[in-house]
């Protein structure tokens, strides 16, 4: 399994990914899905990639290929971020489809972000189909593969005018909830960093499992979330008998009945 | 969409369930997804549902046919809880073939737990074939349904040792992560605290979503989560020459090439 997620802030972009694979769970491997393209100055591009490694791994070996050997339309010479959207979604179904005659499911997911001079960044989430969308103010995150453990914690922190290393922060807490509950997303985790109109992909970090940093901080947040759920109000969970006084509490059946039950 | 859990502590059992279904998302509806059964004193069981509706409602009324019938088995003669859930998973079974030939997934789970005089409590997830599994000390809770979202607080929490007030708070805490990103699982929240050796179901609560206590918890832990991450150490995620003196940090990739990048 995998899980990738991107965020658009005012800022700029932020990209983070797993590195664990799986063919059955007796076939875990580590590979990275963070890929990047472009030209310092001029354009730049990351792509993260979820589901059949054999298709991601041919479809970021047809994006080199289409750049070195000038084939059009490639990475290097779209004219927008949309463009590059549309021509990746085109070379995965390419690829999705060559294999796809046998039982295994051939599907593969991508975020595609980046920016290029004159235009402001953006970020697409390209789905097996070959369509995409894009995140916007409203919704300024995308996730492929495992996306539900991590999802929780970008609801409450991500707003479109969340600094861009708040987002990175979000990014790995989110990371971490769903390395905790899933075997099949682990780390190394990746995270690329990129502000607006820097045109540079110099911030980009790997952090191992015994890095001292990601260790520390899934530590911190375990002690506090658990300290935050010790500081909560707690309720009486008495029965309806010893609370008739109290009249915030919640009616509730006096005893059980075959099947039966009433509440307020 | 459904998300019910039951957590197993040494102090007893806690269930809790939401009460929103849906057939397509223009077809929201408000149903129960706990019912109890029993006789005070002698035998208690708290089933909760996920699934096709219509599948529940009918095992849940042939559960209560059973027993009015005086057919054997039923709820009122099994000599334990698994054979509980044994007949459960034979009944859930028959009622999904009887609809099973259209193109509609008529399939079900079920949470059943419960105590029967002599016997300490149990706790059994009654998958859509008709098996099951039971909490254990390793394991103590179980879920059925929008699963996902709300399992990382619940890693994070439950132990076997937990109090049954704490696990019964932690149980709204993760229905409140589910609510807040899958829409098609929503209040009112059931919450069924027992006790072992209680023998008796007189602890139901039915928090529905203006309920203040549950307004003021969702409140509280939204704040108590963003003042947690507020308050993690944060990382420079500064280009690696900026950092060279920073012994603690990831190296990074110094600029973008096409398609290649250097981890450490």
């Amino acid at each position: 399994m995998t899980y990738c997620l991107a965020i658009k802030v005012r800022e700029g972009l932020l990209f983070a990914s797993d590195s664990r694979t799986n063919a059955g769970v007796d076939q875990l491997s580590t590979f990275s899905k963070m890929f990047t393209f472009g030209t310092e100055g001029q354009r730049v591009f990351t792509v993260l990639t979820a589901g059949n490694l054999a298709t991601t791994q041919a479809v970021i070996g047809h994006l080199q290929r289409d750049i070195r050997k000038g084939v059009e339309p490639n990475l290097n010479t779209v004219e927008t971020v949309e463009d590059a959207a549309h021509y990746l979604g085109a070379l995965s179904r390419e690829e999705q489809a060559k294999h796809s005659a046998g039982k295994i499911d051939t599907s593969a997911s991508f975020i595609l972000g980046g920016q290029i001079t004159g235009s402001p960044p953006l970020l697409c989430l390209v789905y097996p189909e070959g369509n995409f969308i894009c995140a916007t103010d409203e919704t300024p995150y995308l996730q492929i593969g495992e996306v539900k453990y991590g999802k929780p914690i970008l609801d409450r922190i991500i707003r479109q005018d969340t600094p861009l290393g708040e987002a990175a922060l979000c990014a790995l807490v989110s990371m971490d909830s769903t390395t905790r509950s899933n075997a099949t997303v682990g780390p190394p985790i990746e995270v690329m960093v990129y502000a607006t109109d820097q045109l540079r992909l110099d911030r980009h970090f790997v952090f191992t499992a015994d890095d001292p940093y990601l260790t520390d901080l899934k530590l911190a947040w375990d002690m506090k979330l658990k300290e935050a759920f010790t500081e909560l109000r707690r309720y009486s969970w008495q029965p309806v008998e010893s609370r008739a006084a109290d009249q915030n509490a919640s009616q509730a059946d006096i005893a059980p009945s075959v099947g039966a039950k009433r509440n307020r």
